[in-house]
């Protein structure tokens, strides 16, 4: 049978997963996702994911690559795995790409949010799903702080240790902006790329920076260091979300 | 020891609760918040909740009257009971309030909202936490629709049978609106009181409106009927916030 290429993006609540990746001992997206896949297409499906993604992250928006023979149309492949997927998972939408398309390799750019709910009390809503940061934050100042994020930077300083790529730790920061609703604090970064921890390395500093720790002006020189010792810690996974993912058809 | 009176503010997530008032085999807020208060003051309280509330019904304020004999200052009541609560549920704010005050019986007007995720596809973010309505709703349409609703009326048509209160069936609706955020389908409505069900019954009743099966201008002739068999369905538990909860001196 013919192989057809299909782009998916689902949207899912990552308390419940130890992120995307299949793995031994503990339940992954990827794990759930093929087990509705399986009920709905049978074994005949390659599935890729747009990037790992930690445990207790979540996703606005992730996207998938399945090459299978199967030839369900996509509106109706959409419905039938929205009804086997758990309810804090969901298919958005679905369509067909060339077979040389791969959700990760394809992948021209990344938008993550970070969301921090910046009151005294905690929110019993956001349980999980923001950190909960007590003193109050600048967010104007912040908001200044970040655009030195902007441009093309070596991102060594803002790179898990263990999860050095030796290559190329250069990466392109399209945009960046922390912003208030209320209570609710977005630290919101598109970018061509991101290491592991970046976005939850930047937000660490950004509180350094609030708490006084680090100069506002502090992040050129975190920077040029290229040392991860320098930058703020990794913030917790909760407020992470990938919010979009860009292919070349889109930019 | 001298009796004092305390106003508190708690917020909650419904979604684990049978409702605010202790029952047997199933689990309550007030049960909840009385076992954190106990831990902190011991068993020197007396505690009233503004409301009754459904099963799986949410709460962005509640208020509770408590009176106790234990001096703890306010704010340390505050933060204690936050350590002890789940994270479902926070203590917002407490202060001193006379010893007349009743939660309840000095309640002079409430403000619900219900929400209505309103598209093709499940938002995995607010399972249990809005009610998922696939198909398109005209929310000016729903708006002009339910400004019938406000005013003095009786609202026996909008209260759930069994619990007819013989006497007084009339509701004052001060205001009521349909608005959209994107897929997010919000009503909100504020009276003087509210019926066993009412904000459930008006929802179920727009959406029968929104479906054609009641008229755009059908609602006075269903307050006018005074029969609970002309509205529409008592829309679903999980969508229910009760909002604010105002007190004389409040208005």
């Amino acid at each position: 049978m013919e192989k057809r290429n299909l782009l998916l993006t689902i949207a899912y609540d990552g308390r419940a997963y130890h992120g995307w990746q299949i793995q031994e001992n503990a339940l992954s997206v990827q794990e759930v996702f093929q087990g509705a896949l399986r009920q709905v297409i049978g074994d005949d499906f390659d599935v890729k994911g747009c990037s790992r993604t930690d445990s207790g992250v979540h996703a606005n928006q992730y996207c998938i690559s399945l090459k299978t023979g199967h030839r369900i149309p996509c509106e109706r492949l959409v419905a039938a795995l929205n009804r086997f997927l758990p309810m804090d998972m969901a298919v958005k939408g679905c369509r067909s790409v060339s077979l040389d398309f791969h959700a990760r390799y394809s992948c021209k750019g990344k938008e993550y949010q970070y969301l921090i709910w910046n009151d005294p009390v905690r929110n019993p809503f956001l349980d999980g799903r923001a950190f909960h940061y007590w003193y109050p934050l600048d967010t104007d100042m912040l908001n200044q702080a970040a655009q030195a994020f902007v441009g093309k930077h070596d991102f060594t300083s803002f790179c898990t240790l263990d999860h050095r790529e030796r290559d190329n730790m250069e990466r392109m920061v399209k945009c960046c902006s922390v912003s208030r609703e209320g209570s609710l604090v977005t630290f919101r970064v598109e970018a061509d790329g991101f290491l592991y921890n970046m976005v939850r390395i930047m937000v660490g500093t950004l509180l350094r920076i609030a708490q006084g720790k680090i100069p506002e002006d502090g992040i050129p020189a975190i920077l040029e260091a290229k040392d991860r010792s320098k930058a703020g810690p990794t913030a917790r996974a909760c407020g992470l979300y990938l919010n979009r993912v860009f292919y070349e058809e889109d930019l």
